[in-house]
């Protein structure tokens, strides 16, 4: 292992050797501002100028890398619909090496080497509308398919450069969920690796199928809309439950019924069927959790299956979306444990949650 | 596995199946009152004034466990100088069954079962004074020593009852860092199973072992003494460092220089060091992070060895501190890959801290 300068690079990811866990060291993210820091101090006005993210302001962010815009618009001008930009504060960047061959192999354990590796990836923002919304439920129709369009065409893209080993787009909404900027934004990154817990995912649904000949998803979806406690609603093709073991109260996911593996592969007519889905889904939980003062806060995270991996069959995997709502904070115990407290059980959150479908 | 249901406890462990996380659903938790929530609208003296916590209140809290008191004071009356409680809204709870036999054995993987436990263990709260104080950094020698005392007559009143698997005492300060409650406290847990993290780390532990005849931890503290870099003060039986793979912005941890497993072997007069280490290394912290308007939440983590394990020996471990600063959120991108992304290498947190030493 070639030692290497964090100084050279933008971050690097490193790996605790005991724990197995490992993290993205990336001290330019240090640098970004946070909006919502400054709320006290600036006036709801003011911060709509000032917002990056909003037409006009094209020139605050890097140049996009794609864009759904009407067809006489151009690229960077300020007439897009949807558009995707390389974070500005980036925690992995294209701009460092990446040499397999020279690099610890991913899922091992390396005792007390230094292992560090040079932080490349790809971070994008997407950025679903050019109006300063908040959370995906104020989405006219044009622009919630516009946003999951344009999850399905990055991951098309990055799919097609053939390198990369795993792509998570998330979203962030508000302070509370770890959001920085309040105009509605998406993120991408892309990983030259699987992460660890999603290779100990397939690990387990490869070991499901092989005892079963089933995969382990589709079994749970039969088993759930058998046992209907924790299933909240459901459209043609997709379920909406609350997960039997889940982390965090008025935690959801969306299922699609029917067994596919990779987000990218799903058909328009799915694409758009889930996406509304989707917007009714937090709909659901941000009227069930009325008791929160402010707009609810929450993290929704795709989960389809890695592009490549060297020990699994990525075809196996059964893609959802999570919801996890800023209500609970991890603390001592979870850090210390890795066990998550939930006060409220699935069975009941669906309960509540049915109450507004 | 026998059905049970929920209702009929206060709580229960749940694994999921796929990513074999364990979650505690405690129903009960979501009755606790949360003092924070309530900053805006109370003044501060009625906040100390109805702290179940202060002297006078003793009724407010199940009765004590425990307690360093003066020879003439009586259980449960106000004139004591620490207690321990159980917590009036466990998360786990000593009335519920727990027979081995029936349960599934920790660590593997059940596929499609619902794999639930009965909620059993012991959650009780440590009120290290009688002072309505926020940090350890407010309390004086007697304060600060009597903490870490009961920490360690707590751990081996556990270890006596020779059922438990492994206890976890965690410190939650500052609403920020999970805290319902701001009189200082500590918390315990003591559960029937080993974490499956920490059974992971003993696992590399073991492995280091076989392979090198030293203790992971010896080891990695001598590289870090010769390293220096990431070392931020020393006693003279302890280390305070910046850990290589930290998850979090100035995370720190403190180490015996020298192999103890368990926290509650260790000899008085190396308790009383470590206690006033601990003291100082959160003054260096609270002064190096001046930048935060509010005073520092932060999780305390106390990871000593577990008392049994069915498959590792215990004795293999390092016993150690672990401090979290409440300075960064886990958002999409952490709770959908667990890694962590650190916008504060710790070569830089640990230049900073040392200025503060």
């Amino acid at each position: 292992l070639t030692p290497f300068n964090l100084k050279q690079h933008i971050s690097e990811y490193r790996q605790d050797p005991l724990s197995g866990r490992w993290v993205i060291i990336a001290e330019e993210r240090a640098n970004r501002p946070n909006q919502f820091d400054a709320v006290a101090e600036t006036q709801e006005e003011s911060w709509h100028r000032n917002c990056p993210f909003c037409p006009g302001h094209e020139k605050e962010t890097p140049e996009e890398i794609d864009a759904i815009r009407p067809e006489d618009s151009r690229e960077n001008d300020s007439r897009w619909l949807a558009r995707v930009v390389p974070n500005r504060f980036p925690a992995i960047t294209r701009d460092c090496p990446w040499n397999n061959g020279l690099l610890p192999h991913f899922g091992e354990t390396f005792f007390f080497h230094k292992t560090a590796i040079p932080g490349y990836g790809a971070h994008e923002v997407l950025i679903e509308s050019p109006r300063h919304l908040f959370s995906v439920t104020e989405f006219d129709d044009v622009e919630i398919l516009n946003m999951f369009r344009l999850y399905q065409k990055r991951l098309q893209s990055l799919r097609s450069e053939n390198h990369w080993g795993h792509v998570l787009i998330f979203k962030n909404v508000g302070a509370a969920a770890g959001a920085s900027l309040s105009h509605t934004h998406s993120q991408l990154m892309a990983m030259p690796f699987v992460p660890p817990p999603i290779l100990n995912e397939l690990r387990h649904a490869t070991e499901f199928r092989e005892n079963k000949h089933r995969c382990y998803w589709c079994d749970m979806i039969k088993h759930e809309l058998s046992e209907k406690v924790r299933v909240v609603a459901e459209s043609e093709h997709f379920l909406l439950i609350c997960p039997f073991a889940c982390r965090f109260p008025m935690e959801i996911s969306i299922f699609p019924k029917e067994h596919v593996s990779h987000f990218e592969s799903l058909s328009e007519n799915r694409v758009d069927e889930l996406a509304f889905f989707v917007r009714k889904s937090v709909q659901i939980l941000e009227k069930a959790v009325y008791w929160t003062r402010e707009p609810l806060s929450y993290n929704m995270i795709l989960k389809s299956a890695p592009f490549q991996t060297s020990s699994f069959d990525p075809e196996i995997y059964h893609f959802h979306l999570t919801i996890l709502p800023s209500l609970a904070k991890a603390a001592g115990f979870e850090w210390g444990t890795g066990l998550h407290i939930n006060p409220i059980s699935p069975e009941t959150a669906a309960t509540k949650l049915r109450e507004f479908v």
